[in-house]
């Protein structure tokens, strides 16, 4: 199992602070994970991701395997030589990519078999070679293969696909225990997903038949997929703390800085989204003051950093009328700059997050936080 | 006028290596100057381009003029500042791209007049505003206003032109000392332009009639317009040494690396050329041992990096296997990978020759790196 401890906790809400040991690092929670789809954070040499600095990052099982496979991956030294990233690596099982990209999918009892959305070329997922898969290449925390339910969904069909969810995920540990016994050269740990949409009967069963197994962590999955913000606030109050304390909690693909303060307020410890990297490429920035779209016209003449408390190195150098002409000229270094600058946001974010959870302040952290957000960056 | 000093001559060739200084550092030459047409090098945040350690780069006047406007550059505190970039500047006056790349133009006695390819507005570019845009953003190295002739071109149109161009980089140089008098700010230096097509009595009679001025600098201008190769060399080899040697010779958009050292061996000591940084965007990357498309399927397994003997972070972290990869994925970063691997091919390929010239030993060095590259990378 993965060392995981619980070092601060709040004493006005449920955050809390905590290590978690991975074979490349320990990962200080609670923490961001940026996203790396397809083996890169878009835009990012891994030398400057690691000057971002975050402590684990996240890559998706379903891109790599339909585009290098995994045979490639193995016989250039792993997923960490191929992304030249030597920090620690979560992926996804693939699931979640299928049910959101694959032209043509069939769920079958025993896994989903798919068309590739590139080439064609049939695919093949089980709970037992998603985890083979994830193990082959080294990443330090698996996910087992789940099926995320759409929004709204019949109460039925919920029911049902939950209770595939929890069989998979079981039968993903059981062959992660035969890799291990295999192949010790495998450090890393397998997270179950709770799923049951947004019903808390069905995810408390969910819950219970998956943490009576030795699961490294819990996500949370099957959220942010089209519910009202509402909704989603409070399935992430209800699910999280169903799930086991003392092991790592993940809220899979969340989210804006709110929903994340949120869902560490409901003692959340991981996070990923491809918010702070996408929004770059569409121009969206996120600061300390708010949110600014920086092809405003606004921004032309106006010599200050993106947020003049932030310590990035595009803030350091760049300034929103720089920033607006390179994006308006379409210009790759505009992705390039403010990617580095929103990864930092929400870098520096989990950092102050984890710094008023140690302190006993996080309620109020939070409240300034969003306090000083509603103002116009 | 900027220091300029020979401090090596090669034994068997008119190659020399020479230092020239500006208000922003010492540009140790043969120099290649990375493009950032629009004030970045595509692709490479500020830190990004120093760490490839270019001494001088380039900008176009032309876009920063439609894109940002004089005035915003002023106001935000330079073209260094704008650029994140304090070393040496060099920026063309916009004349080249008023031929190449404006939908209407028409050329006076007294300038051009053309509207902008992104929004139509008129512009207007003379001798002297050129030069007062050019100083008043703070540059190193100003250009004066050229006609870039077409190839082939009628004899009549080439001599008129030719000292039509001849007239202008007078007037600009004579605008420079005004300014120079009004704002002694500014310590930049003045490079005229030599034209003449490929008619060496009218490079000669272009040549006699700028040399006589004190300008700062000399450039070999209209080649690389769509004449043969072996035009191009003959033409460099006929106009380099026509140039006064006791002031830089700049030859202007070329090339590649074959075209530069036959030039450096002709006595030309800067160069410029987008294709480093152009190629990288369509996958070509350029080795010590042949050029190469990324793209290609025989690099898809490969674990060696793009050339073996590069010291550059893309070739330190990255494989063939993986850039193919991110190329073929569209991924951004493939961009900045190759780019810096591009850029820093070329750089060490200047720094080798000016290595070789100090050794007296240049036309070996060429001949070896010619007969490397020869080969399939």
């Amino acid at each position: 199992m993965l060392p995981f401890s619980v070092v601060g906790e709040d004493s006005e809400s449920t955050a809390r602070a905590a290590e978690l040991t991975t074979p490349h690092g320990v990962v200080h929670t609670p923490a961001f994970m940026p996203v790396g789809t397809a083996g890169t954070v878009k835009g990012m040499a891994a030398w400057e991701l690691e000057r971002v600095g975050p402590e684990m990052i996240l890559a998706n099982t379903y891109h790599l395997l339909l585009r290098l496979g995994t045979e490639r991956i193995v016989s250039l030294g792993g997923l960490h030589r191929v992304m030249g990233w030597d920090g620690p690596i979560l992926t996804d099982s693939g699931g979640y990519q299928v049910y959101s990209l694959a032209k043509r999918r069939k769920v079958e009892p025993d896994g989903v078999v798919f068309q590739s959305h590139i080439d064609g070329s049939e695919h093949r997922l089980t709970p037992g070679n998603v985890i083979e898969t994830q193990a082959s290449i080294g990443v330090d925390v698996a996910m087992v293969l789940d099926e995320c339910l759409p929004y709204p969904v019949e109460p039925r069909q919920a029911e049902k696909s939950t209770m595939t969810s929890v069989d998979w995920a079981l039968q993903g540990l059981e062959r992660a225990g035969r890799i291990r016994a295999e192949c010790p050269d495998w450090g890393g740990g397998v997270f179950a997903i709770q799923q049951g949409s947004l019903d808390s009967d069905l995810r408390r069963r969910c819950t219970d038949a998956l943490a009576a197994a030795d699961f490294d962590g819990f996500a949370i999955g099957g959220l942010a997929v089209g519910e009202p913000p509402a909704a989603l606030y409070e399935a992430v109050a209800m699910a999280s703390p169903m799930l086991p304390g003392h092991r790592p909690r993940y809220l899979m693909g969340v989210g804006y800085p709110e929903d994340i303060l949120h869902a560490v307020g409901c003692g959340v410890d991981l996070f990923d989204c491809v918010l702070p990297t996408r929004s770059a490429r569409t121009g969206k920035v996120f600061t300390s003051m708010g949110d600014l779209a920086i092809k405003n016209a606004r921004h032309a003449d106006d010599p200050r950093p993106l947020d003049e408390s932030c310590s990035c190195p595009t803030c350091a150098v760049y300034s929103r009328a720089v920033l607006r002409h390179l994006f308006v000229a379409n210009e790759v270094t505009s992705v390039v700059l403010l990617t580095i600058h929103n990864l930092w946001y929400f870098l520096s974010l989990m950092r102050g997050a984890r710094e008023a959870i140690m302190a006993g302040r996080y309620t109020r952290f939070r409240a300034q936080v969003e306090s000083d957000r509603n103002r116009t960056a």
